[in-house]
């Protein structure tokens, strides 16, 4: 008998028919003995026609008056979500983040939270109800409305967990769980049985999707054992968690990302002297626009190139605060390359093994595929390539690195 | 400058539109320097979504999680509402039932007023906001959502007026105000000035339909003045306070009302005993059937006919439950008749003025009209006649008793 919380996103909760179904699977787990705590988002499409009201009286709603509006969201499925389950015998609570009570900051649409009562919550547990919880929403200190913006249902389903110091966190989404790459890109892309926070953090990061960033975060910060599943397929998922998988079998590289929609900036010829870097990237910056990679290379004239990538949606934008900086700095072009993509391998194990870099280098050379930039960290290399050689790099990489559903027949059969 | 509470119905917040209408009519008031609580229910067609989705998950729905659910619909209406009135430049702010708070009983669903904390509301009028507040919904001592049941907006708008001790509490609606009759039969009914929270309780009762009875007494209790207005005519409405109108030209009836969905029984040759009533209409009451008229009248022959009127949907069930009793009292016969209509003159200066009954009973006969019941109270007289007599009974009565237009030109030239 464990203490599970399980969060549904809005796809899984899309309809009442769906919302029965995910009232089978909770029933079942209590009918397992394990007590349950689920959080819900609001329906898919629910969220888009409140905005789509707010924004016809105006274009910037108020945030305050936004957080009373979305937060209805949720506290529509908990309602349903609960009676489903009372229709199966299964006695149900439903809360509100307001009732948990999820206590935030007063930052509307966009707030953190600060600490969680679980005491009510354990009361319920202790008669024997399952406990229905809204999620995404909070309440500030003076009792205003509060969300903590979208896909803030992971993370409250996460904090959660952490206050009740379950025995797991389960997200239920539409996937079976995380894959050592995208499977639409490669079709033998395998299911992990495991994974750790750093390296769901960077596969996140490099656009895996399946989990909010922050939400990991709050796990591997309150070590919450997470796992990633499919509200549609059975099947284990993923497990995330602080420790690393120690089996021999172990593979040093866990996946690989790739992001297809950043473009590249070059700053030729500026000077190599102290701070350059800062006077090229802190007005970027200042702009509010994300910058991803970023290398700099001093050439032996005395001059330095520094390049970067930024979403392909701020190339034009970035372009033109660069110019500004470069003919001030006197340098000799600005070069803006959109037809670029990404490719990152990401490991724990890379730490302990030797090579993966060279490794990596050599795939993509034997299908000459050129590697504009570099950078690594303790557990990612990630490269920079013209954007026509994206999947051949993915393919070549997975394959490379065996790691394919053909070498895990055995682990693949167990999902 | 006065304390005004507005309440809005699901009509007269429908669309995004009407919202925004609601919003020009609120900052007119506050632009004549007026303090302004608006009370609004849930945008029409909103709360039967709701219940559909629910029923299909559930027949008899959890009524608690009923309440978490349903009250989501005046959330919505209070966060857009507040997002028109800030696009106005007028600063609001929304509260739900819970936030205000409006303490209600436990009995989801259907709970009741029992206090309201009416020093948030007051802290934020002093700040100059307009605050909006959900109707329709509290909640319980113990922090769970409750609803009044449905039309319980008006309620909460008459108990924040009175918990806030408001000058006048407004309820905008479709029409334009209380009638001397229904408009719809009667081409020259005529929109009443004044009218005391008792007539208004009969009219209401008898099926004026304009204001919720509950709302009414409520006021009445606590004494405070209510306006029924229309949302989209201009017009100062019609006026329910304590006060009798005291001109000279004060009419002694208020208003006629009629019903035409009920049906009549009649027990007839019950021995005249005592308990008799009892025997015949307490089966009936306990069957959840409500009873209207009861008229009893023994004959010469020591036996008793004992009639009596239910709602027309409830009139089989009805005649099976009295049948049962009228073999067990060796009654003569029962009778059911559906074919009937019931017409009352309302209005306080009853009391004073004699000759009311017998006017009435004057211009029925002068039309040849059969009376087949009479029930009489302080400020009531109703009758029932066949049902094909109900629109020239009514409009017949209108004009015997002078209450058409033509006899208040100028009245009606003021609204």
């Amino acid at each position: 008998m464990a203490l599970i919380v399980q969060k549904y996103g809005g796809t899984s909760v899309g309809t009442v028919e769906r919302i029965e179904a995910v009232a089978d699977k909770v029933a079942g787990f209590r009918d397992n003995g394990d007590d349950v705590v689920v959080v819900v988002s609001a329906m898919s499409g629910e969220t888009n026609r409140l905005i789509a009201m707010a924004q016809e009286i105006m274009e910037l709603p108020t945030p305050r008056e936004m957080d009373v509006l979305l937060s209805t969201g949720e506290q529509v499925t908990i309602a349903l979500l609960s009676m489903a389950l009372e229709q199966r015998g299964c006695c149900a609570r439903s809360f509100t983040g307001g009732q948990v009570r999820v206590l935030t900051d007063g930052s509307h649409t966009r707030a953190r939270i600060r600490e969680i009562d679980s005491s009510k919550i354990h009361g319920q547990l202790e008669q024997g109800n399952v406990v229905v919880v809204a999620g995404f929403q909070g309440v500030s200190e003076d009792g205003h409305i509060t969300t903590l913006g979208r896909g803030g249902s992971d993370t409250t389903a996460v904090a959660l967990a952490a206050a009740l110091e379950a025995d797991e966190c389960q997200i239920y989404t539409d996937v079976k769980g995380v894959y050592t790459t995208d499977p639409r890109m490669v079709a033998d892309a395998r299911l992990l049985a495991h994974i750790t926070f750093e390296e769901m953090l960077e596969l996140a990061s490099l656009g895996a999707k399946v989990l909010q960033i922050r939400a990991v975060e709050f796990a591997g910060k309150y070590k919450v054992p997470l796992r990633v599943l499919s509200s549609f397929e059975e099947g284990a998922g993923t497990l995330i968690s602080l420790e690393e998988n120690t089996d021999m079998e172990t593979p040093t590289i866990a996946g690989i990302a790739f992001e297809r929609d950043e473009a590249k900036l070059t700053v030729a010829g500026v000077p190599d002297i102290p701070g350059i870097a800062y006077e090229v990237i802190g007005p970027v910056s200042d702009a509010g626009i994300e910058v991803d990679v970023i290398v700099q290379n001093a050439a032996a004239d005395g001059t330095n190139d520094i390049t970067f990538t930024v979403k392909r949606s701020e190339a034009e934008r970035t372009k033109a605060i660069v110019e500004t900086v470069a003919t001030r700095l006197k340098a000799a072009k600005v070069v803006l390359d959109k037809k670029i993509g990404k490719v990152s391998l990401v490991g724990v194990g890379m730490r302990s093994h030797a090579g993966i870099a060279a490794k990596m280098f050599k795939v993509l050379a034997d299908e000459s595929i050129n590697i504009q930039l570099i950078t690594t960290s303790e557990i990612k290399i990630s490269v920079v390539i013209e954007e026509k050689y994206l999947e051949l790099a993915v393919r070549a990489l997975h394959s490379g690195f065996d790691l394919g559903d053909a070498n895990y027949e055995e682990e693949n059969t167990k999902n």
